[in-house]
């Protein structure tokens, strides 16, 4: 198995309120035309929001679940002011904002919001760890 | 916001027992120093492993939860044979096998497993979407 990942899936409550989302966030869709299912490509993966409960039937488990998911995803920016400025989007967008930016004990500025189906996003800025021209991130040695 | 993500951050209950895994599915860490905390490179993006309460509590949630995460992620092969590889690759490293390999609605064939803390891996392969030689992946228009 080659160190990857191609696709992150969110299973959804409802697909056009998470679609609008994260449009409003500025992201747009790949495969507009694809029913049932949304695309957003993320440099070199790609992103989809899907119907929770399709989601686990295609994955074989029961779709109840409630609480942590146990998973967070995380944007970081290219500077400290760029976090307030995503998470005040976030919040403009309809995000929960869960935790306001404070300086984070790893040497960074972090805060949290929550998508409209309570997915984490942790939006960071490491000083350690520098975001290329392209979106892609290189951790350190 | 610009439409990518930097990390994704799998909250687990015992540190060692993940790590072990995913080596044991042929990943390397980067960082191999850091503590608390491990790190994979993935392509342009970052994987990392984190106690879940620890997690939790950065994001300001309560840690409780259980049942279906809501959130998947997929790995895809280069071929159709290779799903099969991938799959008993996995249960070897100790993966529960939730869904063997079958052909999927949309063309593809794929099948699931869950890793030590239950977190879903779908492991497919869809004849429309092309991997790179360096793993990356982009989405058709």
């Amino acid at each position: 198995m080659e160190q990857r990942v191609t696709l992150i899936t969110l299973g959804v409550a409802d697909l056009n309120r998470s679609r609008d989302f994260y449009e409003r966030l500025g992201w747009r869709r790949s495969m507009a035309k694809a029913e049932g299912i949304v695309f957003f490509q993320l440099g070199g993966m790609a992103f989809s929001l899907y119907p929770r409960d399709k989601l686990a039937e295609d994955a074989n488990v029961a779709s109840e679940g409630r609480g942590f998911s146990g998973m967070t995803l995380a944007y970081n920016t290219r500077t400290r002011e760029e976090v307030d400025s995503v998470l005040l989007q976030a919040a403009a967008a309809g995000a929960e904002i869960l935790k306001p930016a404070k300086e984070a004990f790893w040497g960074g500025y972090s805060g949290y919001f929550a998508d409209p189906d309570g997915f984490l996003w942790e939006i960071a800025w490491n000083p350690s760890f520098q975001i290329a021209e392209d979106g892609s991130v290189r951790i350190p040695d």
